[in-house]
Parts: structure tokens; C-alpha cells; sequence
């Protein structure tokens, strides 16, 4: 038998914090650049088509020794009965033996991981002296997001939050917003940074340098004539094929990174300007890991716009769960269980 | 958060008996040949070939409300730092919320669905008056295969047990058969069975009324000319694309049925008669589902030769797993944490 630690979302958020989590995540797209990562095939499933699916993610992270996977479940009816959407369970193996070394949570570790995500796009690819971040989007993902590139932007000042379908939403977490890095992240932002919901999407893109969309939709939110030269991307809310939330004709002439680019052409942002025609495949600069690796320049020019496209692997979770639970064992924090 | 029981493998033997397991993978194929199960693509990774493998498995049982998978990775070098090769968890997830219900040990529950499913497998397609039954393979299956067919055969007097590579592994099994029996499974069998470890595999296949195959043998151990007319085959070691137990040309007359057509087409038994032509697909009678619910004939006549191929599907481990989770929460055995 093995002892098997079980972490939930109370125990990682203890151990779990957002500047160790940008860098576990850089180090996955090192790695995945460098060719020491495997993610396995996709599974996904609806149950009912648009009410209910799962999906297994898994993959390998060779240089840590470590595999696993991630299942997600999505429930659109379970809010009803008090039962939260989006359930997320993470299992991370040792790959020299093949034991298992811990279950977590998902959805906390995919909030690190993703928010995490959005702002490593925007340090390698935005403007270094950004400073308006417009979040589009005031679900679940919103504050780890802004956390993230708050973090990473130290000359960001000015956070617009834009929620397309439930204004209120923006208006309730710009008011929450500095308990949440708080509370939630133990962030102190003491240089003067402003929270604003703002429901004059045009008017927000157009005063803003870094966006990050974190959305369901699928319809493009914001339109190319909106954009002014510069602005930097990162799109995490496209997952699923059908899924959009930029104008197409922006990716025209754009310089594009993805996470994985065969993952992003089939599900993410990328997806219909790829399947179009205004985005050539070998138009691609590159994945994020080529630039974190130096292998490829990322932004060009001041003027440039640049996108990150990030789907999320699975190598995401499982790094960012063995950092978890590497954090935890040292701290004597969670249950262990014996299989 | 949820309450999730978790189930190691101790705990798993107490909650689990043999006759239920052969109920539910009965009820497991008639759920499948009546269409309210999916089976989802398999995962399989090879970390070091020949060496170290995983594999993910995973579905959902519409009819029960569950969907989940199975996790089983083989490290042929674990021996040797004294943890077993082969690993496995089982996942068991509410098909109507998402939410977990369970993890469970693979190893016991592969055991036992695996085993019933050798018996099943005997039950519906060998003659109900069969007297000797010939395991090829002691390994980890091979008890399971034995407990489950003595239940279901009150008329099998002799048990032969042939361990092709280490036949030492055959004396050592046959000689403690009836303790494993007993104190593994909780079965007495009175009507005074013989267990012989036999060497010599010609003359044992001449004598046999049902053969279980459970080794990890990739070239035939059974030649055709040794076969006597109306022995039954229930072929379980073959799970892996290029593995094979019984010379294929045994299928050129035999009535042969699958657990997965599909699967067995590719990783199964009939996947080497089937690629030389020596099967036809067409000539594949069913799914053991088929017989279960009555819609084909099984054995046609008392002469003929039946093959059921069983390479299992993750729908066996979860509906295994439900049962033993539903069990232990009677019984209040497991340990809840709170994920």
C-alpha cells in the first residue's frame, strides 16, 4: 500500500502561492519547448449536448518525473441544487515507479495555473511599461488573472473589468477586488492601482494595453477597429471548438504564440482564423515556450499586437499539484490516505 | 467541498465477494449490448518500451449514473525495489452532477471483475457439464479466475494449473488453491476438487472441458491440434496490441464471442486471426452481452469449440467500484476526505 496525500481547496490555497505558480508554469513551457513533456490525447464527452461533459486531461512531465491527469466536469444544472459547475480532480503519479504520490482539487490549481498562464503571455509578449489591464470576463478565472499580472506588472495602474453577460458581476469584483488579493492571494497592492467595472466594452479596449479574455463565448467580444497599436492578448477562455472571443481579422497581423499549437488550433482562440484562412498556420510565430527559451523573439515592435493563446494541458496541473504537494508534505498539511 | 471515500485494497476484500462481482459484470455486459454504456478511447503510453507502460481507461454506465476511470500503470523494474509492478486506481464519478464518489485501489477490483468475467465467459458458452478446468497463467489473475468458475460450475471436479515460463509459480498455486480459496474469497468448496500444478500443457489442453488463459504470453502456448471437440476458451491475457495465448488457427472453426468487438479487435485475442483473415469480423457471433440477454445463441452444439475474448473495459472496474463504495458506506469501512 501506498500513503497518498489528498489536498483540498482549503489546504492548497495554504501552500500554494501565485509567485511560485508563474514559475512552475514558466518551467512547464521551458520544458514542453525543449521536448521534455508529453501530453497524451484528449478525452472528452458530453453527456447532454451544452448542459453537461467531462473531459481527461493527462500527459507526462519527463524531466520531473512525474504523470497524470486531470478530469473536469462540467454540470450547467448543478448551481440549482447548490453544487458548484465546474468540478476538477487532479492525480499526480511518479513516473519511475508508477505509484501514486496525490490527489487534489482542480479548481483551484486550474485558477493558479490559468491565471498564471495569461500573465506569463503578457510578460514576454506586452509592452513592459503597460499600464491599463482590461479582464474581460468576472467569472471564477477573473481574479486570479488580474492577481497574476499584477504581480508581473508593477507599472500597471489602472484594472478595467468588463463582464459581457452579467454586468454586475464586473461591478461586485472591482468593488472586492483588494480584499480578494488580499485575502485570497496575500497580495498588498500599495501603489495606487484602481478597480473599475466597465460596461463600454469599445471605449475600455481602446485605452488599454494588455487584455485578458476569460470568457465562455462563442461570438467574437471585441472588434478589430477597437484596438489600438501595441495591445497584447492573452485569450485563456477559448478551451472547446466553437469557442471565440476576439474578432477573427485581428489575427490578420498579429504576432500569434500559442501553449501547444496543434491543441490550439483544434479548440482555442485560434481555432475559426486558422480554419478560415486569416491566420496561415506557418503565420504561427510560435508557442510560448520558444520565446520563454529565447528561441524566438516575442513582441517586435511597440506597435505590434500580439496574442497568446493558451488552451491549458494537463502539464500545467500536474506541476502545479506537485509543487502543492511538495509544499504541503513539508508543512504536515492534509489527509494521507493508504492505497 | 464533497465527502469522498477512498478504499484501499484490505478494506476493498472485506466489502467485496465473488458472487456480487459476477452479478454486476453480468449486468455490466447487459447493460453494453442494450446500449447504455460508452466506453471513451483508450490512453496508453509507453514511458520505456517493454518496461514501463500506463494506461487510462474510461466510461460511463448510463443506466447507473456513473462515469469514471481507471488509472493502471506497469513498471516491469518495481519488483526490485519491492513495490508491485502493476498499479491501479479507480476513479467513480456522479454522472448526474459531475461530483466524485470514490477512489478506489485497482489491483483487488481487477482481480475479481477479471476473474468473473473468465467465468461469465465459461457459464454462458462451455458445456454446463463441464468437470475440468485448465488455468494457463498463476499470476495475480489466475485465483480469480479459479474462485469464479468453481462458483459457477458445481460440476468441475479437477482444476489444472499450468505456469508456462515459472512452473514452480503452478505447484505453489495449486498446492495452496484451497487456503486462497477460503481466507481469499471466503469459499469452501466440499465436494472434494483437485488442484494440480501440470507441466506437460498437450495432454492437459486434451483433457480440459474449459481453458482460461491468463498470462502475458505474445506467442500462441495452445496448438489447435490439441483442442477436443466442445472445449471452451475464455482468453483474458490478451490486452495489448501483439499479445496472444491460443493458436490462431483455433479460431478458423470455433464460435467466438468479445466483451468489445472493437477493442478486441484491436489490442484482444482474435486481433492476430483477425488481421491474417483467419476470423473473418463477420463471422464474429457477438458480444458476450448478446448471449447474456438472449439475443444470440451461444454454444450451438455439444462438439462445437467456444472462445470468449475479454480484454475489459474500464465500465467493469467502475461498476465493480461502485459496488464495493456502496458496500463500505453500509458498512461504514473506508476513509471520507473531504475534497
Amino acid at each position: 500500500m501506498f500513503d497518498l496525500r489528498v489536498l483540498n481547496k482549503e489546504e492548497i490555497k495554504e501552500v500554494l502561492n501565485m509567485n511560485d505558480v508563474i514559475k512552475i508554469v514558466e518551467e512547464v513551457y521551458r520544458l514542453k519547448a525543449e521536448g521534455g513533456t508529453t501530453v497524451f490525447p484528449l478525452i472528452f464527452h458530453e453527456f447532454e449536448p451544452g448542459a453537461a461533459d467531462m473531459d481527461i486531461k493527462s500527459g507526462w512531465l519527463k524531466g520531473y518525473d512525474i504523470f497524470g491527469l486531470k478530469v473536469v466536469s462540467w454540470f450547467g444544472g448543478n448551481e440549482k441544487k447548490g453544487i458548484p459547475a465546474l468540478i476538477g480532480i487532479i492525480l499526480v503519479l511518479d513516473a519511475t515507479t508508477g505509484t501514486p504520490i496525490g490527489i487534489l482539487d482542480g479548481a483551484h490549481v486550474t485558477g493558479m495555473r490559468t491565471g498564471a498562464s495569461g500573465a506569463i503571455g503578457a510578460k514576454y509578449l506586452a509592452r513592459s511599461n503597460s499600464e491599463t489591464l482590461l479582464m474581460v470576463g468576472a467569472g471564477h478565472i477573473a481574479a486570479f488573472e488580474i492577481a497574476a499580472t499584477l504581480l508581473l506588472f508593477p507599472t500597471v495602474k489602472n484594472v478595467m473589468i468588463h463582464a459581457p453577460l452579467h454586468p454586475e458581476h464586473a461591478d461586485r469584483l472591482a468593488a472586492s477586488m483588494p480584499d480578494i488579493l488580499r485575502e485570497e492571494f496575500g497580495i498588498t497592492v500599495d501603489r495606487g492601482v484602481g478597480f473599475h467595472a466597465v460596461r463600454d466594452l469599445e471605449n475600455a479596449v481602446k485605452d488599454s494595453d494588455i487584455i485578458i479574455t476569460a470568457t465562455p463565448s462563442k461570438t467574437p467580444l471585441i472588434k478589430k477597429e477597437w484596438v489600438k497599436p501595441g495591445t497584447h492578448f492573452s485569450c485563456v477562455g477559448a478551451d472547446m471548438s466553437g469557442k471565440e472571443e476576439i474578432d477573427p481579422e485581428i489575427f490578420a497581423d498579429a504576432r500569434v504564440f500559442t501553449d501547444d499549437t496543434e491543441q490550439c488550433i483544434n479548440v482555442g482562440e485560434i481555432e475559426i482564423p486558422v480554419a478560415r484562412g486569416i491566420l496561415k498556420r506557418e503565420a504561427i510565430a510560435g508557442e510560448i515556450g520558444d520565446v520563454v527559451t529565447g528561441r524566438v523573439t516575442g513582441r517586435e515592435s511597440d506597435g505590434q499586437i500580439t496574442v497568446f493563446d493558451a488552451t491549458g494541458t494537463a502539464l500545467l496541473d500536474l506541476l502545479t499539484g506537485k509543487l502543492a504537494l511538495d509544499a504541503a508534505a513539508e508543512k504536515e498539511i492534509g489527509t494521507i490516505v493508504k492505497l
